[in-house]
């Protein structure tokens, strides 16, 4: 691989002019420029990133925190991520927590700053304060998909309104003409926020509030699910329909649990979406490959990973090391969710169309 | 956070005297060792194993290249292989390359050596002389999901059984009673192996091979999926469908093409697994939670992730950095392929049971 060293000597410069011509900087006149480039070409080299960043006392990476990459939205977030951080030169880590703190911790004190110039944050169950002390130390963090705008966490975030689309889901469900529909929550509590549906309370708190604002709508069970997951969705469902037959649709705060509601109806002998409506949140690429085919509500998945990025990227430009650790909190927020209706969901048979047969099975 | 240093004056030793304790590297006598451990203790040290491995001119990382980690069965490959790498203080970073050469040949060029110390390659359409070429530089690659055991790429790598794995296939729908059936190649021709049905050769090979031994057992087409997708599948199993409506099952190459056949035969009218038997290979999650739920042919994915991991660690310590572009190409053979019997696979229906409405949709 051809060196700066190697331009420089071809070109007649030294290997400084090579580096500020190649990044615009300082004052390089329009011969040597011209030099340095043909030299560049002819010898077919390419700055090596990872070796600048190491040589300026940089780092070359970001650090991606997930829970697991195994979770089928991760994957899609991951790939944007890093198309993204590819703009600016950096690589990205993925480092899967599977929910616990310490891993979480270890991943911080190991990596932030030395190997990591910053770090995006998912939902990985991370303790705050933890993230607040990596950020103090130089390192900025940034949530990548924060649920809640108007109720910002204290650092810098990309936030997507979870509420709006929990409450275009209800839309959807109320435009179909469903009157009695159940809700399954994707989360529990967890330490950090305390609320009574975890950190999927804003998608929780915007269904309930639109569908029970309609006349003679009513949201006639919540059941919490065991876990985010299609086998949670199966197990909640199958209890939410058992306690309640008359239900017409299910409402789930994640696609997941969403497909295992689907997978429930089926094995209670319920026909989606002639005796069960299903819809879900977030659009992750298997909402599309079901069958039938998840309706949902779209989140910018992609675009939230770029804003992180891009934020990311402004936190470490913004200040010198010293004093990255308190840029502010800024939060950006993405562009409105959207409903995306597919097979999924349809109105309501009345109470007569549907068969004493499939009720019967239940 | 503490540092080496601080440990060392708490115990009155040197920084390199610590080092060695710690690392078990060096002669350090007894009462000196339980100081220093003591030290390291009371100050809640931790070895910091990004800066360590930066200072002794090491690369802290593994690169693993991807076609694309939002393809289902790179996250679950991903995931166990972050966790092996974790145990020597490796992070891991992830290249999706997009299937394309280029990416491919700039991320080897930018990470090799610097930033990663090793790279596993999973099927991303790289280069082999690429490979080579980082290898002969002194960055060790190891590929990881080596489709044919009996037929050595010429580079370190582990193997899996494929063409067993096509072989346990057809041995189970000839089990179940099936003699007309056809085939879904998951892949066209590449570029590196010039083989008619490229990566996914051996586990064409071994289904026909094991398929047509059998008396009167007879594939009747064979159709190439545009994509190695959900998508590839649907379409291929469609045509394949309309112009053979006599097969009574569909042996895929992989598992998204499998899914995709089902999806076909939904489309069509077809009821899996009474009117169409479809198998795949690979088990990944989605197989586990499809509905059907798929019979599919169990490929080690987390084992062959350790032993990749463990490979390329092996040629990593073998030889000292000027000598290890040559360190022979070894094999490791992960486990054999196990068949899983699920829900999209039964005996086939005489003639007489299948009912004419549904041959008449096709």
């Amino acid at each position: 691989m051809t060196t700066l060293n190697e331009v420089a000597a071809r070109a007649g410069v030294t290997p400084a002019t090579v580096s500020n011509v190649l990044r615009n900087r300082g004052r390089v006149g329009a011969a040597t420029r011209e030099r340095v480039l043909h030299a560049v070409k002819e010898l077919g080299y390419r700055p090596h990133l990872a070796a600048r960043a190491l040589a300026e006392g940089r780092a070359p990476t970001f650090a991606l925190m997930v829970s697991s990459i195994a979770n089928p939205f991760y994957p899609e977030f991951t790939l944007a991520a890093e198309r993204a951080a590819r703009t600016s030169g950096h690589f990205l880590i993925v480092c899967n927590t599977n929910d616990d703190q310490e891993t979480g911790r270890a991943y911080l004190e190991q990596i932030a700053g030395t190997l990591s110039e910053g770090v995006l944050v998912t939902n990985a169950e991370l303790v705050f304060d933890d993230l607040r002390a990596t950020a103090e130390r130089g390192t900025p963090v940034v949530l990548c998909m924060w649920e809640r705008p108007d109720d910002p966490p204290g650092l810098p975030c990309v936030a997507v309104d979870f509420r709006l689309a929990g409450a275009l889901a209800a839309q959807h469900l109320l435009d179909l003409g469903h009157t009695r529909v159940g809700a399954l929550v994707g989360s529990r509590s967890t330490h950090d926020d305390g609320a009574p549906f975890g950190i999927h309370g804003a998608r929780r708190d915007g269904f309930v509030e639109r569908f029970s604002a309609a006349d003679d709508a009513q949201i006639v069970a919540e059941f919490i699910c065991e876990s985010d997951t299609i086998r949670g969705g199966y197990d909640a469902a199958r209890r939410l329909l058992k306690a309640h037959p008359d239900v017409t649709a299910l409402y789930a705060t994640n696609d997941l649990p969403a497909l295992g509601a689907m997978h429930a109806a089926a094995d209670m002998g319920l026909s989606v979406p002639d005796d069960l409506s299903v819809v879900g949140i977030t659009d992750i690429q298997l909402a599309r490959e079901s069958r039938p085919a998840l309706s949902t509500v779209a989140v910018p998945t992609e675009e939230a990973a770029r804003m992180a990025v891009d934020l990311l990227r402004e936190l470490i430009d913004r200040a010198p090391r010293a004093s990255r650790g308190n840029p502010g909190t800024p939060m950006r927020v993405t562009s409105a969710p959207v409903m995306v209706p597919r097979a999924s969901t349809a109105p309501p048979r009345t109470r007569d169309q549907r068969t004493r047969s499939s009720l019967r099975k239940r």
